[in-house]
Order: C-alpha cells, then sequence, then structure tokens
C-alpha cells in the first residue's frame, strides 16, 4: 500500500515507528466505515509523536489519530480523500505516576479506560469514567471524543475529570500543561478545546486525570415506573433525597428487555415485564445504609405514585446482575440489528414529550420497533429504531435517512442535540452543518485554520474541509 | 473626554447606548489602576451588544467589557494605549427563564451572582457559586474570569456550572449556544474557550447555568489542627467519610485571626489562639444528621491525632458566625494594608512543605508577616505578605517585585499556578509570559489572533499585544 510520497514520509519518521498495515487498523465497531492507510505509526514516546506530525505536516499528510478505535462516529476512520498516516497510541499506555493523597494520576494516552481505572483502584481511589468499552477505549480517545457513559450524571463527563494535558499541535509542537491542580486560571482554556476536538486540533499524548475516594456505601436498585415522566420526577425526587450522591440514574424501556430476552435469555432480568424501569446507584456516606436510605426514598416515591415496584439489591452480586443487564442492551440490540441508531440529548423536561411525540411520528411513518434507553439523569437517551419482527433490516434501507432525519428534527425542535455523548466524528458532520449556530461553525473553522492551516489533523472529522486545503489534495503553498 | 474618532463611533452605535463618563468606570477594587476610556456603552440587548462590537471593530477601537468590576487583575481597567469603549452589561440583567425541574436557569450577562443565586433559591434551587463580592460581582464577569470561590471544591469553578452560552464575537456575529443540557458534543468546546478568557476573545451576553438541589442536611463545623500537613490528612479523611459531602474546607492561618482581633475585634473568634484552623462545610442526604456525621468524623480525626481542637455549629445562627470570620479575613487584610497578594494554587501534596519553606525564605529576606488562608480543598491559598507590626507598607516599595518574585518561583517549582482564581488581567500578563509554556502561548495567540484579527477585545489583556496590531494604534489595513 506503499506509494513513493509514503516513501520518503517513512523515511523521516523517527526508527522502529513504523508498523505493519492490518485490517483492524482500518475498521469501526459498527461495520460503517472501512478506511484506508498510507503508513501506520505507533510511537513510543511524546517526542516520536512530535517528529511524526512534524513529518506529516511537512509533506502535507493527513494523521488520523486511533486509540482503542471505539468510536461510533468514525472519527478514527478515514475512507475518503488521500489516505492518511494512522497514528496509533498503542504503545504509549505508561502510568506517568499516581498521587492518592491529592486523587490525581497521570496516563498516557493509550493506556485503557479499564487500565486506568485498575490503577486508581490499586491505590484505594476510583477514576470514575465508566463506559461499556473500557477494556479497549483508551483514555487518550475518551478525552478526544469526551466520552460519556453511566456515571457523568454525579461526576460529568471526560472533560470534568480532566485536569491537564500534555498534546502535540499540528505544527509538531508540544504543549506541556500536566498540571495536578484542580484551579489555574492562566490564560485560555487550550485543554477543554483539545478535548471533544477528535483529533482535529491536535493529539493528547498524557492527561493529570481526576480521582475521587469511592463513596462508603452504596447501593443498587431496580424500579418499575409507569412512564418516562414518573422517571424524571424519580429522579428528581431522588436528587432532593441523595444530596448529591445519585451515580447513576438509567432509563430501561420495554423493549431493550424483549430483545434481551429474545437474543441473550441467560441474563436475568429482575422486572421482566416492565414498559419503563430504571436503575439507580447512589453512593452514600459513611453511617448512612443503602438499604435505609433506598427504602426511604423508596417509600417516599410510591406515596407520590412514581413507582410500581421496584427491589434494592440485596448483595454485591445482585447489583452486579442489574448492572448486567443494562450493560447487554446494546449487544442484545446488535444481534437483533438496528436500522438506525441515535446518540440524543434533550432537556430533562422535553424528554417525556419527546418519546411520545416521536414514537407515534415514527409509527405514523413506518412498521418499526423502538428500544429508547440511556442515561436519562443526563437528558442523555439512546433512540434506536429497529425492523418490525419478523423483517429484516435491509428491507428499511430506503428509509433509513427519513427516519433518522424524523428523530433529529424532532430532538432539535425542542433544543435537543444531534450527538449527547458519542461526537461528530465523519458520520455527523452534515447534521453540524445543518444544525449548529453559524457563528460558532464559523469560530470553530476560524480556530481550526489557525492551529492547522494545513488541515492534516483528522481530515474531514467534525468539519467538511475547506476546498483546495485538503491535506495530500495540494493546498496552498507553504508560508 | 470625547476626541473626533469618539464622535464618529458615537455616531455608529445604536441610539440610548451610550452613558455619561463616571468614576466608578476606571477603577477597580485594590485601587492599583485607573484606566481611561472614551465612551461607556451600555446596551441593553444582545443585538444591541453585537452594533457596539461591529462599530468598534469598524473603528478599530478597543472595547473593555465591564460587569461588577470585582475583579482583582485589572482586567476590567485599561490604563494604557488608546482609549477603549467600556461596554458595561448593567442593563442586561434579566432571568430569562428558570425551569427547576430541569436545574437550568438562564441568566443575562449583567446579573449580579446574588441575584442568580437569589432566583435559584425562590424555586428551591441552588447556583452553588459563592463569593464574597456577589452582590456586585456580574455573573457574565464570574464566567469571563472563571471565578472559584468557597464552595469550588464541591461544585467546581464557574465553568463547571456552565452549560451553554450566549457571546458577541469580535467581529460582531453573536454565538446562540444556550443549551440546557448536560450532554452535547457536537463540535469544539467554544463555551469553554470563552469562559476564563477575560473579554479578550468575545463578550458573553447570556449563559444557561446549572442549579443543584440544596443538600438537605448541612452541617458546619470549626476545627483547629497541628499544622498544615494535618489539614490536609483531615480534608483526605472528611473525604472518605462524606462520600463527596465537602461543601468547603477553608485553611485559616493564625495571623488571619490576629488581623481580625486587631481590625475588627467585633467578629466572633471561636477558636482565638489556634496557629492553624480548618472552617468546613458538609452537606449530606436525608436520613444523615450532619451532628451524628460530623462527630463520627471527629471522634476518627482525633484518633488519628490530626485535630487539637474542634467545635460543631449547634445552630443556623452559629455556622453564619463561623462563614463571617472567613469571609471578613479579605477585609481584615485591607485594614492591615498587604505588601503583596498571591492567589496561588499547589499540588495538594506540596502545600505543606511550600507554606514551610516559603515561610523560611521570606523571613530570610525581609521582615514581614504572612498570612496565609484560603481554600485548602482546591489547592487554592492567598499567600498575603504585609509589613511587620509597626511598620507601614511603603516601607516595602522597593521590596514588592522581589517578595513577589520570591513567592511565585517557589509556587512554579512545585508545579503550581500563579493564578488560580484570579485569572491574568493586566496585572499577570508578564508572568504568564514568563511561565507559561511555549506551545501553549503560541496556540493561545493563533487563536486570539484569528478570532480578533483586530486585537480590538480587551487589549492588553492576558497576552500582551502584537507589535503592530493595538486596537486604534494603526494596525494592518483591513482584509
Amino acid at each position: 500500500m506503499l506509494n513513493p510520497a509514503d516513501d520518503k514520509l517513512a523515511a523521516a519518521l523517527p526508527k522502529g515507528v513504523l508498523r505493519p498495515m492490518a485490517p483492524a487498523y482500518l475498521e469501526e465497531p459498527r461495520g460503517r466505515y472501512f478506511g484506508k492507510a498510507g503508513l501506520i505509526a505507533a510511537p513510543r514516546t511524546t517526542d516520536e509523536v512530535a517528529a511524526v506530525v512534524k513529518a506529516c505536516a511537512e509533506a502535507r499528510v493527513g494523521i488520523v489519530a486511533r486509540g482503542g478505535g471505539t468510536g461510533l462516529v468514525g472519527g478514527q476512520i478515514m475512507a475518503k480523500g488521500p489516505a492518511p498516516l494512522i497514528l496509533s497510541l498503542e504503545r504509549m499506555t505508561a502510568l506517568r505516576g499516581i498521587w492518592p493523597e491529592e486523587n490525581v494520576l497521570i496516563a498516557e494516552a493509550g493506556m485503557t479506560l479499564q487500565a486506568v481505572r485498575d490503577a486508581a483502584e490499586a491505590q484505594g481511589r476510583l477514576f470514575p469514567l465508566s463506559l461499556a468499552s473500557q477494556g479497549s477505549a483508551a483514555i487518550g480517545g475518551c478525552l478526544a471524543t469526551n466520552a460519556g457513559g453511566v456515571t457523568a450524571l454525579r461526576y460529568g463527563t471526560a472533560r470534568a475529570l480532566c485536569l491537564g494535558i500534555e498534546a502535540v499541535l499540528p505544527d509538531g509542537s508540544v504543549v506541556h500543561d500536566l498540571k495536578r491542580l484542580r484551579k489555574d486560571n492562566t490564560g485560555y482554556d487550550l485543554r477543554d478545546l483539545l478535548i471533544g476536538a477528535e483529533g482535529t486540533l491536535g493529539i493528547i499524548t498524557a492527561a493529570s486525570l481526576k480521582l475521587v475516594v469511592p463513596p462508603p456505601n452504596v447501593g443498587v436498585a431496580m424500579l418499575e415506573v409507569p412512564d418516562p415522566s414518573a422517571a424524571l420526577s424519580l429522579l428528581a425526587l431522588a436528587e432532593a433525597h441523595m444530596a448529591g450522591g445519585v451515580t447513576a440514574f438509567e432509563l430501561i424501556g420495554g423493549q431493550g428487555l424483549a430483545f434481551l430476552a429474545e437474543t441473550l435469555p441467560e441474563i436475568r432480568r429482575p422486572l421482566p415485564d416492565a414498559a419503563w424501569s430504571v436503575l439507580i446507584e447512589v453512593g452514600l456516606p459513611a453511617g448512612l445504609s443503602p438499604d435505609e436510605a433506598l427504602e426511604r426514598f423508596l417509600t417516599d416515591a410510591m406515596e407520590r405514585g412514581l413507582l410500581s415496584d421496584g427491589m434494592i439489591a440485596q448483595s454485591g452480586q445482585q447489583a452486579d446482575g442489574f448492572w448486567h443487564l443494562r450493560e447487554h442492551i446494546p449487544e442484545a440490540n446488535r444481534r437483533i440489528g438496528a436500522v438506525a441508531s441515535h446518540d440524543i440529548s434533550l432537556p430533562l423536561s422535553e424528554i417525556a414529550g419527546f418519546i411520545n411525540d416521536a414514537g407515534k411520528a415514527l409509527a405514523a411513518r413506518s412498521d418499526v420497533r423502538v428500544n429508547c434507553f440511556g442515561h436519562l439523569g443526563d437528558g442523555n437517551l439512546h433512540y434506536n429504531i429497529f425492523p418490525a419482527k419478523g423483517r429484516s433490516r435491509t428491507e428499511y434501507d430506503s428509509q433509513r435517512t427519513a427516519l433518522s432525519e424524523l428523530v433529529h428534527e424532532m430532538v432539535v425542535a425542542r433544543g435537543g442535540s444531534f450527538s449527547a455523548e458519542h461526537g461528530v466524528g465523519r458520520l455527523k458532520v452534515g447534521e453540524l452543518e445543518r444544525w449548529g449556530d453559524p457563528a460558532r461553525i464559523s469560530a470553530m473553522r476560524a480556530i481550526k485554520s489557525a492551529l492547522d492551516p494545513w488541515g492534516i489533523m483528522n481530515p474531514g472529522a467534525v468539519l467538511s474541509q475547506a476546498r483546495g486545503r485538503d491535506a495530500g489534495a495540494g493546498g496552498p503553498d507553504k508560508p
């Protein structure tokens, strides 16, 4: 796959950083994209990353940074345009340091989220970010995409858990900002600009991360609610009881339970017929038993008619079982095979109305099933559309775009977002252009041009490429 | 004070937005700076702000945005260079909306922090940002400077409490991004870029803010600790007990108590002779009495030798009394008259060593008193230097710079920051140039040039002005 230009680039790279091509570098989890690459580089140090970036800038070759490759919007895969260099962080997996007494850890970008969590746990601390893909997702990718997950309600998204970064900018310069500080008001927030920029403004090589002391008392319950509106009232009531102690508040639609029953019958479903249920986890201070706190909360909720049934986990094993159910909904979805998936967020008070109206609008348009579930506490739903029973997803190929547009239009009309936690990647560039605020997009383009004038950083992700500035496709002369 | 250029600008501004000049617009709290201004504009709407910015961009006149004017680093005052237009947000004080069920409020930038807090409280909610100056500090200024304060330990700085912004960019375009969403990964984080940029990249005109349900149980205690190292161990122990329930953890040095006794003897000092004390506030779930939780924590701390004395507030009035003491330390400082003040942060494990070493180094250098106090939970100290008893601050004029440099050098050597929560403004531009990471500063300059090519936004704040690009001082031809 090497062409003469790549040969020249290869010669300019630090020795030992090139990797043999392998299909895994060109795939993404949902099989939507298959990429291409001129070269695969796997630098071992930040200096080597900087050398690779400098060489690519010189040669005007695009760079796609790659962590665990678990992103769901094609940010890690470039299928169009000149073949890029894929810069894999897989060799930068060092724990640079951990300061349990400060609740801080510094990790290199290629460390998996699970490894970061394990390193914290070994010192009696918790790194609270938690995703289904944490075994392979790299922490650098989690930051580049501002990953969310099940604990964002309490601890925030990846952004909120990062104190500082080290990053290589598009000119090959290195930003050294791995501070272990909770407060530092010394200039523009470059950290938060690179977080969520999906590798289009620079490559995060290491990060200083916030840890917490794990709550002494943890309780988990599975609750049946009459409808999404009651689930939201239940959330407000939980917050009033728990003083910030609600760690997770996950909505589970009845369709998800049915998919589990159909595809993964071995998974226990404690409330098998619930049209809507909620998985709640609380983390509480010493001196307050989770059983007691949850009992008090549930009694209050019952009296208010917010609850039809509920089970408080009586052991760690039972709590794990509840989580096991929740975490296998995406796998059940994969087995059924979605027509279209949507990672949306809404203002909390718009959620019940949206679920109702969108369900009706879809039913009027097509013969589909909807599995609506997700991080209700954050207003973040995974609103996925499936074929009617007995039909195949390919039968819906011609409708897919229109159905997604219908969903996204209803979300945006209610002040919501078409990408709550997965990012823009290459999948949603059009949506951002269509629904994004024009002044904001214009400012984004100005920042992109200022930091990456040759457009070499993840070309075509987040923002469509400006004409004549595509990396590797000509572009203006060097300055 | 109008000159012919100003007359022309005035004619271009929306009718009714000009204000008469008044000395208050040209002052800052510590009397360090006295500014100048060509015009004072007080727009009533975002469109009027945009019109003012467009007119200034056209005329290449600098704009200094002004909220409550309470900033401590001269960001709101321009004393050098061509006279700017001062854009006061004082007429933009509307509460645009409040959604208690979503824990969201949208405020215009000129609303005071106190008014925001009151609006939240009227709906049974809490806006947790809390500063001594909240009666006059405007929320727009709090965001522009990423204000911190006493509750940042639990709720974060202003940045963490903002969901979205509306802002006018240097070209007069308006970013509409007042979303009521907890998660929204659709492109670059322009919000966090403008937050903390101190009015140099745009003017925040309104913000969507995060509220919380107030904790059902609140407890406050004043504790005497043997030394700062014990105070840090006490903080870790409190976190282990309280599961994120520690709202504030303030360090008070004995010198502060002595200054209070000297200048404000009417203020009650419950532990009058403590060399080091800590004010702790906890917010706890329903079902856990603060007395019980604090008792359990204090017993544990006593057994570990972290505590020599302590008092749990037995009433709201007593709790207010403890806070009253803490909040009057800055006033006592003003009455004594500081030689030099430092708003620093350090990695938590460096704090005790810093306090020890810096105290010794200063004593070796000069005859001064140090009042060290602040937000220990955030690693944020106000490290202020005062004349020896009986001497006047003017006697130290020749030493001031060297003493500050000594402090900042010791802070930076330990991985700390020379501006934890006050920002850079005009006071610390030199410090940022000296200690800031070069690649980061270079990226900041690139972003500034990209968004504000004429350098009209708060010229000379945060970044020193590039030659030949000063607003009002010529600059390149129009594009």
